[in-house]
């Protein structure tokens, strides 16, 4: 649990070539900063691949303003760098769409009272009404954004980027059961992190519990993942199973994987909001 | 660890009605049995399932001959039973079909010589001649029986039918990497157990470890079932799942794989010799 | 998720001996009872163990009353069991014990306001006054009782029996970090469940993340067990572990264990309110 | 599965102050050195702790000889750094001791062969005869050192030191049944890993699945350590658990301990050989 005064974190992708750590490292040495963690990885260390670095570090009281704009400067243009650099006393902004089931959300919120989750829930947003108290007695808004008949997916979706757009960092689709279209990603532009009950790629789309009931595997599972256009199939942050026998029901699988996907949920969030997780094509690196 | 010694085995499936665990058992206890274990599942308790039963009993000495038969006649015929009872002296013989890959084969090699598979193996063969020094070793028999360019897949599979009908009770694919026909399955009339390497129904077919990695999954797993027709369709008897990052390779993967692949195949021929798996149309009952 | 629907719970504890199952299930029969399902075990089959056996049954409409008592004189007197017999409708009334840590508490009160303890929690007392809120707004009675410089202990444990004696079926200690006194066991009279946040038989006693902090060990976990006079000894009930790194100090791994100890209380306690825990000496049978 | 052709290891432990990542990789930049994994961790970044550092790195060809010594001379000196540079080239020579349980053995002698164990088995040797046959058929030589009445274990201990001293870089006690004295450890002057049947600190001393019998738990556990003159009570490497129940006798919990037993042995001398693990006090870092 490192404390989040005064850290910075630096993020950054670019192509591998030898020399990166210690020109990065020289260079933040030179700013009087303190590296307080490293991660680095290279998707093929021997031939052309990519490098993905993750710092944390302080920086002395009375540094110069102006880091980034110097890093950018010396640094990142001469690498080709993508990069981002983070306060982390700056808490992700999190918005948290969800529909009837509750358990991911009250793992959410609850966490985030518990201030585990490394970011700060902003706005709730469902397409039912229920978890109205629920939110409210967290001292959060909440907004019913229903799919009418009439307006139908376009409508809802473009009231939700109202809420949305500019307001948040990352939206969490804690059981959200409504397909977003890929304009919405698009228009959105910030990251979307969606919990699917099973362990994909197995039991893509609806009732992943009876797909698996009617497969008869041993294990059930949970996933999460950043959303794509593309239903239940971009980058996986996080996963985990639970083991379930013959004398397991639908409904008990149902309870039994709930609990998974809301650990699951939780880790990712948390982890997306520590700047932990970098895309690499599909796939992630999860520092 | 039940001792073996005296023990009878009786795996009862039916469809499901008030009173079978009350007639089989009155009708051991009055053959002078003792049961030591039994277990029982009822696939839908409340409407119209199918009832799975095993026990496990020692008669007395000198108890009379034919209780089979008696079974059968008194019990079996009136509930409808699909049964059988198998003295757990009488250890499964088990014939291994193997390729290249070692691992699963050492492992039960490996086993059978610790006495912890609760089955005989009674003959290795292959696709490859590479193992038999091995299997030799062991004190085993070893068959070495290509797939040739002239005769193909049918004179293989007809060379394994002559070596293997009558004289084994499992087949077990220790990462035999032929596809068996349907022809084959029911001309060899016992049940064939494959190992699959990966979390099924996910990366069925060739390669699953780079499946798994262009996936970009967090655990990758093996499956051991029962083969059927459709290739990696048949009934799961057991899963396993190992933790993986995106610092992981496909070798690295194969390699973390293969220790999975070896104790779930394991765990399943063990449950298999045990007679504690029936099947529930494409699922499974373990015992 | 068996339906409660009718169902009744019967179970048995006797020394071993042929016939037991035989009779039990025939009298069952006899009553016009339909077994749902039925778990049997004996700690030494071969040499004078004991017989443990959980049966769920439904009765036919109109069945005559006074089933226990026909039990009780045709079956269990004659075998000498330890038994009872539990309508699955009556749910165990469960009172929590807790303290500043909410963790365990929140758990609970949000898995029996969605029906997955398998019982009714009826009262939450702490020995502070922190969390009246919260529980209070489950619509659930919240006593503070603290344990005063004057009073002490005795004088706290005086007051807990006032409000628990012959108001609940069980105890449920959630962090509660007080040690309870032998005393206030024996005339308490119902079983107490304690969840400690260590894999016990390690690390006994108060702080046991710093515990396994400084043994550095790689795995913690938590453990649900009854309680006894004797701290942290008692019969365990549920017990699992979470893989931790050099990485981790002790907040973290507080947080994290903190996890393993919700989830492992709320399955000790849903397991003891269906009836699945059987005491054996100091251990339990978990059907 | 990082290829070890020329690749160089450098690992390091020394007070935490700013710069020394800094240092060291702009030192091997200026080398030459092309940086494939970098591992950091400060066991307090904030207050004076350690600094671990473990990097892997390739050098150009016709690098100038005597790396290590400007490495020491320019930049260990300075920082007052712990370090050794090993070349991944030449693996780590391992011996093994061993007694009559052979599960650890095979398992340790069947990775080598499969080169999973990133080390050269150089030696194994027994206070039983038994193994001497399997060993051989692996080739390498095998050495009966018995603990005889007359000489006992000083005389023992001495025999094992001439076989062991200068020809291997680490000892691996593969379930080796007898205590090491503190004088054999410090004479032998090279790393000692152990496997002990149990989840340390629980079950510390002999017969662990008994002790773990009658403490009723619901998970046992392996542990992998480092050999202090304490008993049990050296740094641990790597630990692993696996569920069991009420139903599992200690011949049960002996057999699926034994699988646990082997995979975490393997698994701590691999990261051993792979210069992995790293001592902190009595903990380790393991990268």
């Amino acid at each position: 649990m490192i404390p989040t005064e005064g850290v910075t974190r630096l993020v950054i992708s670019c192509p591998d070539r030898p020399g990166i750590v210690a020109a990065v490292s020289r260079f933040l040495f030179e700013e009087g900063a303190n590296v307080i963690t490293l991660d680095q990885f290279s998707s093929d260390p021997f031939d052309g691949g990519t490098f993905f670095l993750r710092m944390e570090f302080t920086l002395p009281a009375g540094a110069p303003e102006g880091l980034p704009e110097r890093f950018g400067l010396q640094i990142a243009e001469h690498w080709g760098m993508t990069w981002r650099m983070w306060s982390a006393e700056r808490p992700k902004r999190i918005a948290v769409l969800t529909s009837r089931a509750d358990h991911c959300l009250q793992e959410l919120l609850w966490r985030w009272r518990r201030r585990e989750l490394s970011g700060e829930i902003v706005l709730v947003a469902s397409n039912h009404p229920d978890h109205r108290e629920t939110v409210e007695g967290y001292g959060l808004p909440f907004r019913h954004v229903p799919v009418t008949k009439e307006g139908g997916k376009p409508e809802s979706e473009g009231r939700l980027l109202e809420l949305l757009r500019g307001k948040c960092d990352v939206v969490v689709l804690a059981r959200y059961m409504q397909i977003v279209s890929g304009e919405f990603l698009e228009r959105l532009a910030v990251p979307v992190i969606n919990i699917h009950h099973s362990f994909l790629p197995a039991f893509v789309g609806a009732e992943p519990y009876r797909q698996a009931k009617e497969r008869g595997v041993k294990l059930i599972g949970a996933t999460a993942h950043y959303v794509t256009a593309e239903l239940d199939a971009g980058p996986i942050i996080e996963q985990d199973v639970i083991r379930v026998g013959h004398d397991h029901d639908i409904p008990t699988l149902t309870r039994l994987g709930s609990d998974i996907e809301r650990t699951v949920l939780a880790r990712a969030v948390r982890w997306h909001c520590e700047d932990r997780v970098l895309r690499l094509g599909n796939q992630t690196v999860v520092f």
